[in-house]
Parts: C-alpha cells; sequence; structure tokens
C-alpha cells in the first residue's frame, strides 16, 4: 500500500514523521502486509530532509501512478488543493485532508465525487487537530438525534483569552505573545476574526445535520474588541470569556450558526479550557452533553488525525466509509437575528442612574454587574432572553449612554 | 436485518426505546432497508408493555433463529450472560453488550470466538456509558502510541464525592442521597469500593496495550475511607478528591494498573467532572492527552451506545470490525508497591511538632497542609515521590503518630 503527501509543511512533516515513528503499529492497524510513503509533492526544496528523495513537485506523477492508494492532502487553502483532491478521488484514489478551508467550501461536492468513485474521502484532522471529533460524530453517536453542538474551535483565540484572563494582558499584548510563541501568524485574522472556527463549525454542522453549511451564510464575530473590562464583568458574573462555534437544530428544519465570543458559566466543562486547547459539546437526545477534549492543532495531534483516517481508509479499500451530506439551499442556515439569547452589556455614560434607569425601561428586568476599580459612567448588566434583532433594535433607541461591549450568554 | 435482546433492564429496555424513537434515522446509518427488533429475553413478564409480543424466556429461539443477525446483551452479570454470548457467537450472530463484567472477564476469550466465526463483538457501552470511548481509542487514536489512561469511570462515587465536596456531607450521608436518587444500589460495594471501576479500567488497558488485564490483579481501593477533613486538605492544596482509575504502560512491557481515592489539582480536565458524570483521559504520545466527557450510566445514554454498536455490526455484516487483544501470562500487571507516586498522608498525634520532625525524617522534604478548625494534634502532609512499597515500610515505622489517611496525587 502506498501513500503520497501533498504538502510538506508542518502538518505533513508531522504525517512522513508518525508513518516512520510509530509505522509498525500502524501497519497492524491498517490490516496492510504494508504502508509506504512514495512521494511527497511541494514547491520547496528541504536539502537534507530525511525524505528529500521523495520529494516531487509534479502532482500528475501521483494521479498516474496506480500504486499510489492513499492521497494524503495538508497543503492547506482552496487552490489547488481543491483541483489535485478532485483529480485523485477521480483517479480512485483515496484522499485524506486536514484542509478545513476545503471541507467547509467544498466537502457537499467531494464526498459526492469520493461516493461516485468507490473511495474514501476523510477529514478527521480538518476540526479540532487531533482530538477525535468527525468519527465519534458519525459512528459513536449516530443513534442519537443531535440537536446541537458547540465548541471552543481556534486554539489561537483561546491562548489569548486564557492571557488575558490568567495575567491580566491586554488583547494586542497576548496577540503578540501568541505570534511570538508561534500561535498567530503575522496576520492574525482568520483566527481572531473567527473564519477558522466558522470553516469548523460548518463542517460539524453539514455531519450532524445532514446538508452542507457555507461559511458566508454564518455571522462570524472575533475577539478584538474584547476587553479586560468585559474579561472583570464575566468574572464577576461567574464565568470567563471564550470564542465559541455552535450549530443548532431549528424545529423548522433550518439550522442557526453562529461565531461570536460569550460568557461561559465557571462549571462549564468549556470553562477550564485554556491556551490552545479545543474542547468540543455535541448535545444528544439519548446522550445528553458529551465533550470531546484536547490539544486543537499543532504538528503531531494533526497528524495524528491524518495518520488515524489513513488508516481507516488502508481498512476500507473494498466498502468504503459512510460518510456524506446533501447540498443546502438557500435560506437553510437562519438569519442569525431571529437567534434569541441573553446578552451582556457594558455602557458608558454620564449619568448611570439615568442610564440603568433606561436600560431596565428597554430590557425589562436586568441584573447588573459590579467590578473593582470600574470608571465613573460605566455600568454592565445581563439581559433576559431576546432575539438579536430585538436587542438592535432596542440598542438603537439608546442615545444618553455609549454602549460598548454587547457579548452573548451561554447555557453550556 | 433483526435484533434480539437479552434482558430487558434499564439498558435493555433503553435499547428498545431508542431502537424505534430514531427508527428512520438507524436505518439509514445502518445502511440496511430494515432494522427489526424480533425477541426480548427475559425471565420477567411485563404486562402492557408495548413489545410484551416480543418477550421470551427461551434463549434457544434467538439462536436457533438464523434470522437474527445481531443479538443485543444487556443482563449484566456474568452468568448465563458468558453462556448465551459465547452460543450466540459460535452460531455466527454479531454481539453487542453493555456488560462491563463480562467484557473485563471474558474479551479475550469472546473476541478470539468472533474472529473465528467472522463475526462482531462490540461493547462500546461497557466503559463511560454514552460516552465514545472504545471506538475513538481503537480507531482515532490508532496512529498514537498511547502510554497512559485514567478516568473519572464510577458515577456513583463521583456523585458521592461531588456531595461531600460541595456540600459537606459526610460519607455515609452522600450514600444515603445516592441511594434514594437511584444512583447507588442498595448493597453499593460494587460502586464505592471501586470493583465497577475496576472492570473499566482493565477493558480500557487491554485496548490501548493490547493484552488483557484481569480485575483480580489490579489493586483497587475505594472511597469509604475518605472524610471531609481530606477534602477539606484537598482543598487547601488546591484540588479536589475523585476516584480515579488508571492504566499506564512500563518500560518492561508490563502494565501498572490501579483503582483509588486521588487528589486532582483544580486547573485538570478531570476536576470538574462532577455528580455522576464520568470523564477519560488518553495520553498518546503524538496527540498529548485527550479527554471524553459525559454521562457514564444511565437508560438512554447506555442505549445510545449499545444502538451505535448495532448499527457498527449492520454496517460491518461482510467484514468484521477489528478489535482484539492478546492474553497475558502472569505478572503482567505489575505488583501495585512498585508504583512510584506522591501521597497526602493525615496523621493525629500528641505531640504535632515531635510527628512532623519525624516525618520529615522519615520523607525528607514534606509540604504542611493546613485547614480552618483542624482539631488539635492534626497533621496533614504531602510527600515526594516515592513507591507504595517505601511509603509503607516508612509508614510502619511511625509510632507516635496515628496514619489516619494515605490517599495519592496524580499529574493529570
Amino acid at each position: 500500500m502506498y501513500v503520497a503527501i501533498m504538502g510538506y509543511g508542518v502538518v505533513g512533516s508531522g504525517v512522513a514523521t508518525l508513518l516512520k515513528k510509530n509505522h509498525e503499529h500502524i501497519v497492524k492497524k491498517s490490516m496492510q502486509s504494508e504502508m509506504e510513503l512514495k512521494y511527497i509533492l511541494d514547491r520547496r526544496t528541504f536539502p537534507g530532509d530525511p525524505y528529500e528523495h521523495l520529494l516531487i513537485t509534479d502532482f500528475s506523477k501521483i494521479v498516474e501512478d496506480d500504486e499510489v492508494k492513499i492521497v494524503v492532502e495538508t497543503m492547506g487553502g482552496l487552490h489547488p488543493a481543491y483541483e489535485y483532491v478532485l483529480a485523485s478521488l477521480k483517479a480512485g484514489k483515496n484522499v485524506v485532508t486536514s484542509n478545513k478551508e476545503l471541507v467547509a467550501a467544498k466537502g457537499c461536492e467531494l464526498l459526492k465525487v469520493a461516493d461516485e468513485n468507490n473511495v474514501n474521502f476523510l477529514f478527521e484532522a480538518s476540526v479540532g487537530g487531533g482530538i477525535p471529533i468527525i468519527r465519534p460524530i458519525s459512528q459513536c453517536l449516530a443513534a442519537n438525534d443531535i440537536d446541537e453542538i458547540a465548541g471552543i474551535l481556534n486554539g489561537t483565540t483561546n491562548f489569548i483569552l486564557t492571557k488575558m484572563i490568567t495575567d491580566g494582558m491586554t488583547f494586542d499584548e497576548a496577540l503578540l505573545l501568541a505570534q511570538k510563541n508561534g500561535y498567530a501568524e503575522r496576520d492574525p485574522s482568520a483566527d481572531v476574526d473567527g473564519f477558522d472556527a466558522c470553516r469548523k463549525i460548518c463542517i460539524l454542522a453539514a455531519l450532524c445535520f445532514g446538508k452542507h453549511v457555507y461559511p458566508d451564510a454564518v455571522y462570524t464575530e472575533g475577539i478584538r474588541k474584547i476587553t479586560l473590562a468585559d474579561v472583570d464583568y464575566a468574572r464577576a458574573w461567574g464565568g470567563v470569556i471564550k470564542l465559541i462555534a455552535k450549530a443548532k437544530k431549528m424545529e423548522d428544519g433550518r439550522v442557526s450558526v453562529m461565531v461570536s465570543p460569550a460568557f461561559i458559566q465557571n462549571h462549564s466543562q468549556l470553562a477550564s479550557v485554556d491556551d490552545v486547547f479545543n474542547a468540543i459539546l455535541v448535545r444528544g437526545d439519548a446522550i445528553g452533553d458529551v465533550v470531546f477534549y484536547g490539544k486543537g492543532a499543532g504538528k503531531m495531534p494533526t497528524a495524528s488525525a491524518v495518520v488515524a483516517d489513513v488508516i481507516d481508509c488502508a481498512r476500507h479499500m473494498e466498502r468504503k466509509k459512510f460518510f456524506g451530506w446533501q447540498d443546502s439551499e438557500e435560506g437553510y442556515v437562519a438569519d442569525y437575528l431571529e437567534t434569541e439569547n441573553t446578552f451582556y452589556i457594558r455602557a458608558t455614560t454620564d449619568d448611570a442612574a439615568a442610564a440603568v434607569a433606561k436600560f431596565t425601561g428597554l430590557f425589562g428586568e436586568i441584573s447588573l454587574l459590579a467590578r473593582q476599580d470600574a470608571p465613573e459612567g460605566e455600568i454592565a448588566f445581563v439581559t433576559g432572553s431576546l432575539s438579536e434583532k430585538d436587542l438592535a433594535e432596542k440598542l438603537e433607541l439608546v442615545k444618553d449612554a455609549k454602549v460598548e461591549s454587547v457579548i452573548r450568554i451561554t447555557n453550556y
């Protein structure tokens, strides 16, 4: 059994390392007589690399080699990953990918092509790094009707928020540290603006609810606006701020999907997920809440998930794994303005008493929060449950106070 | 595709309910045209039950019916569950069980018989109730060399400890409440003395390390001796007491397996696992620590795991799932006295200063702990790392103080 790796970056080289390091164990688990790496596709050169002799720059070598049964795609990005994966599947090769952007954008189509060509298209590593989540949802929780899924899906933002919460760093300081540690890119937008988490929740939602969710249909809010004042008020409320990606089935068959910072109660399993760790909560009708926790990124954890898929491919050469979901129609993802939530609101004003009266009038009962050393004229409170649309309309009516921060409150 | 259930108790009736409730979904996931319940074996009668017409008392009806392809064993206990499962496998039927006692005692043999008869023997529900753990270990973490596994595997004891920690109940009060809530049996020994957790860690150890671990080779200590004083000192130390079952691979190929109460640091993912919830931590070479959390028992969570296995059986009729481990030789599980640990020790004495000096002399550096309202003459401290054997020998030398409590300290 021959394997090719496309993309010899962090994850791709981890896959090569792991295939060698645990070789005997992997061959045995694969129920094959052998499992060998034949090609590594990358435009760059790696002088002195132990796999230098396997490096190629021409994709056609892989797609035209009938001995290559499994193609690992760890290039990232949409192009040419999409074209290469599509061609590999059409050539009758199994494909394993860690590329969340690819799965979130093209998963439905690629699964269909895999099905037509009777090969596997697996992507455990695309969500939660090494945390087993795709397979548990599709297999272990198969007897459940899944109602909701929510998680801390981005390690970079979780690291930043953890530093803000535990060390009192500002967002900018924490981001700088994350960049210094190699947890954040020089352009951190994909992480801090929530796009990475968005792609992952789209994949999970498709898997749980059976229809593709396109990232551009999902309301996505990052953590740039979170301040230490908000962190303090979250603590006063009895919790912490996390970037939460969530998807929920609605009664009319649509889904509600959102990425945003949120208050999480201290006793929640998600509250103690710190640093670059990830956690995913699945709420099923029979099982209740199940949480999966671990390293959501990193070379070896992610490579571990990729290799597990490679093993699974090897074991399902004739009878392929069943995965798949339908394409979705316009309007399948509900407008986020329909979503009901309770909200934390922080505002500044010249007349706190008048502002509290105004907000109470607007929202009915509100629960005021206090923090030490709050500047004069700062008020913060938690609302009852209302729709995002109602919230926006009510906040429009506030003239004498400046709303500095609005953060959603979860019940996980 | 026809299914039979043996044992119409809590879990068995949950399976019947779930097969009906999510019927369409389950048939689809099974890739079968139909999935129907044909027999329910139980000695009792259930007048008015919706499945009364399926109830039988004669096992031979199941084993002789060629239409029955999947047998669900939810009887519990070793006999006659073992004989029925063995006969079913030999008759070429797939078997799904939730019976941890059966798997811990006979798993190795039954997996071999399943293999010989080319059928599946699956037992996801035997550990962690509905939490996906057996399949993630055998599949998702397949690329890892697993070093260690540890968990809170018994909901009853975790409920009792939670009530002691959060509500200040004594062990006896909390046990009574657990019995009142239906979480503990009238004879609570299997739970509170650690035997249930022991069976589960044996199954996990076999799966992770490849050889059967027999429960009677495992040092097992329950929670009867835990007092509120210990709970207070754990808090002072910065953690909580949990009943931890753990298994670790040793360098010489043997394994260290133990069930005992342990101090867990507050920031650990296991510390916030409260009430009847379970959590399992798996430490792999590539993935690092992964934690699985959820309801470890209960009718529907456990039934959910059973039905997931039923679906998997249905999808693997021709090509069976690969599970299996070898039998183990005498001495495979190391004597627990060889294990190294740090320990919490609480003692009473007439002369605290002299006792502290004595303990310091014995253990080298010790870290004293303090609690409010400690009675005079009570001392408590944490040792450095030493073997269980060394500990026992050193404690033998203590004459002027009475050692009231010894609890292990973990690094999870």
